[in-house]
């Protein structure tokens, strides 16, 4: 491309990656308000979780539009063309963080309140931290696909094993407690569904990483950083 | 295009929509095998669907790369570009489906055999049920997409909410079993997920429906086609 071009070009491509920083927040933010609405357990806050998704779909649907908008107007041809590729697919990875938030969110009408509100369903403490540790994951991926970092990278797909763990560890206490109190297991079942969202937010959050990887590098990622195998906890390996 | 530029194209576009098809009859294949795995049960079926995945991956690389290089050799516009987006985006989540039925897969172990090849568990039985329901429309889907049919695509949506509720009434189901026969309950909750998965390959049959039909027809399809809220179940919506 000629030099006015590529400042075109380049200008198209920073607009398009500051979309998926916004969603990334956005969905970060779905992520740590869904949990938040779970613990205290406060039914508006889930609501405004799911009316919010509303946006990062929105903004998905701006990045495609604007990626075919490039494609059609600067002809990106190699590298170029693939960045633009990668930035799609890495909307749609973001997209569907946020639709587990989302997801999390409408379970908190099924648990709260399902006891007349009284007693409270004590595994609902160990959701936080998983939480956490997911939204982590979500926000070193976009800080590595914003600085094209591969290292970065590597260190979110590291770390899915020690949140596979996690999951491990939840599921069976639930399990545990659903036989001890087999009045919450209908309530206790829909958090068994929460934590496997926060351990697929961790499997997209990997799978963003993969991609910054690749892009930046040019080369598939090792799969000795993947702790297990890919995307399966080791509960559900056994 | 001059003419052989459209020859060339249609030639290409042919070729995506072709491996596209292929992706989905693997999925089906994949998704009747896992739940055949879990009904018998056969743990070397469910290992071969596991293994089988890694062919749904490679042709959604292939169709990727084809993608790309479509759009670098013959610069489409248009319409003709955004269907090799959409190409893209309906081999991703023809990808997911494989995915899900490769979970299902794996989850065949941890029921099969806890009980130590002895006593079944019952409510196994309603799943193939519903399992053939969202093959159907993942089948129903791929038609309209291979036909470039919208009336077929706004019938895969149309028959959502009959999954959803199909999901509603298992998930209860397996909630009372869980309460009246405790010793299940690790098994039974890797059900739940087998039941969930199925409920969401119905909700990405959909996906793949609605842009068929935008593809098709130029516009979204009008929301009173879909049972309820979209991709959320009657029991999620309660």
């Amino acid at each position: 491309m000629v030099d006015h071009t590529v400042k075109a070009f380049d200008a198209d491509i920073g607009q398009l990656r500051g979309l998926i920083s916004q969603m990334g927040g956005l969905a970060e933010d779905a992520i740590a308000q869904a949990i938040l609405a779970l613990q205290r357990p406060d039914p508006v806050l889930a609501r405004k979780v799911d009316a919010n998704d509303k946006s990062i779909d929105a903004i998905e649907r701006e990045v495609e539009r604007l990626a075919v908008r490039i494609i059609a107007l600067r002809a990106p041809m190699a590298v170029d063309l693939r960045e633009v590729v990668a930035a799609m697919k890495i909307a749609s990875v973001v997209e569907r963080i946020g639709d587990y938030a989302k997801n999390i969110a409408r379970r908190v009408p099924m648990i709260e309140g399902a006891e007349g509100g009284g007693h409270r369903i004590e595994p609902i403490s160990i959701l936080p931290s998983m939480a956490a540790m997911a939204s982590g994951m979500v926000r070193q991926a976009l800080d590595a696909f914003a600085a094209r970092d591969p290292d970065a990278a590597v260190r979110v797909v590291e770390s899915d094993k020690a949140l596979d763990d996690f999951y491990d560890s939840i599921f069976r206490t639930l399990v545990t407690y659903m036989v001890e109190n087999p009045r919450t297991i209908s309530q206790v079942a829909h958090l068994l569904f929460v934590a496997k969202n926060l351990e697929r937010i961790g499997d997209h959050a990997t799978n963003v990483a993969e991609m910054v990887y690749f892009a930046a590098s040019g080369s598939q990622m090792a799969d000795h950083h993947r702790g297990g195998t890919l995307s399966q906890s080791a509960e559900e390996q056994r």
